[in-house]
């Protein structure tokens, strides 16, 4: 069943009709030619989510009534921000489509000093726009209730500034898997509670400069391995958020059954 | 420094001489333009991995002679083999790439019913060795002391027959995430042994037919959901193979330890 992420609801949203228009309604009756009685998922970003059938069609508009809500919640039960030093290519739109799949509250692309790739000013809202719609799409691809905010670009210290916002940050560092680091990414995870947010910062394929991380070690901070082999900057988030899914949704909620 | 994973060595490659050819010749005189006096890491494939010294280069070969054997291992303690129902266009070289860089032992492309791409007889050697080759450079660059194996396509009956090898067998099943399943991955996980092999079955964009998934559940098999979300065919095996990771590096190396 089709899936949309819509502009936020009303508190009454089960009683009143719901009325959509532009992408949604060029989408339900011209791509997927919907009639009145179908079915479709809606969800508005704040968590509500739930099935709703479509009641009447116009030019512009497509009418729909609330018929019963979602009774399990496909987001993540802590908020994970995906901040990536910007890489090359298409690699941003490949972290932001699978980091969607995978969960991701939101992103952060980071003008790294060993980036390749640097974002103009003209340039960086036209990115954002982009990436944004892979991330909606990817959400609804994935079923999920609420679509990751792509940022706009940071620099290191607006990077930290935002830092200071969560409950908790961590930098993915190489030298760390190479050193045999393996402890820290579980003790962060074991201990974040439902509700709490994690910024997790990742470097361009040259990875972080030295003074770089050594900022966000000054902030208090602390860096980590995903394990002993070297990912790349595409590969790396998605281990990360992977890693953040079978802690927190498939463990602990075997401890709460089992 | 540059890794090489070579052939086969003997019981006494800590004390003769390491004669290399060809492809590897060709990269360190070349490419990388060697000097005699300079390291190397090497591996081969069997868990020997360490660090050597060229101690000569001539117009085909380059000897080298043992240093120090590397005190860390970059491999999975189990080997997990993922089998991928035939994704579209180059999807499956994503899923070798980053399926090497996350520590797979091995892969087997499945002419599973619902794909919509099929590898004739003269195609799949191609593949396979295109393939093969993938593998080879995304396990020296994420510094892996083994190159996985890229196996022939096999058929439903063919990695039915293959499946029975493993010490345990899972297969991803969508329709699992969306009943809510969340408990077998990790009960299959935590009960994992070093030394054990598991083999990770995964569909084409279609999804496995239903005779498939009730093929293996026939065998014994069971399936599982990777959370809640729906993962895009070259988005689940590295779920997959994160979780293995985070499971039996992270969390019990820091059991190990605590």
């Amino acid at each position: 069943m089709q899936r949309y992420i819509i502009p936020p609801l009303t508190k009454d949203y089960q009683t009143q009709p719901i009325i959509l228009s532009d992408d949604f309604h060029h989408h339900m009756v011209h791509v997927m030619r919907m009639k009145p009685g179908e079915q479709v998922y809606l969800a508005d970003n704040s968590g509500i989510s739930f099935v709703a059938e479509i009641t009447d069609i116009s030019a512009n508009t497509v009418g729909l009534k609330w018929v019963a809500d979602e009774d399990r919640s496909t987001e993540l039960p802590v908020e994970i921000t995906i901040a990536c030093g910007l890489p090359k290519g298409d690699k941003l739109e490949y972290i932001v489509q699978k980091g969607t799949e995978l969960g991701a509250a939101a992103f952060i692309p980071f003008a790294a000093k060993n980036a390749v790739v640097k974002w103009t000013a003209d340039k960086s809202a036209k990115k954002q726009q982009r990436l944004q719609k892979i991330a909606k799409e990817a959400a609804e691809q994935s079923h999920r209730q609420k679509e990751p905010f792509v940022h706009p670009v940071h620099n290191l210290k607006e990077l930290l500034a935002e830092a200071a916002k969560y409950s908790k940050v961590l930098v993915a560092y190489e030298e760390d898997a190479k050193a045999g680091e393996g402890s820290i990414l579980v003790d962060i995870l074991e201990k974040l509670e439902p509700g709490d947010s994690l910024l997790f910062v990742f470097g361009p394929e040259g990875g972080l400069a030295p003074e770089e991380l050594a900022a966000f070690r000054q902030a208090g901070h602390k860096s980590c391995a995903l394990g002993p082999r070297i990912l790349r900057a595409e590969t790396a988030p998605l281990y990360a958020l992977s890693a953040v899914s079978y802690e927190m949704e498939l463990r602990k909620g075997a401890d709460k059954h089992g």
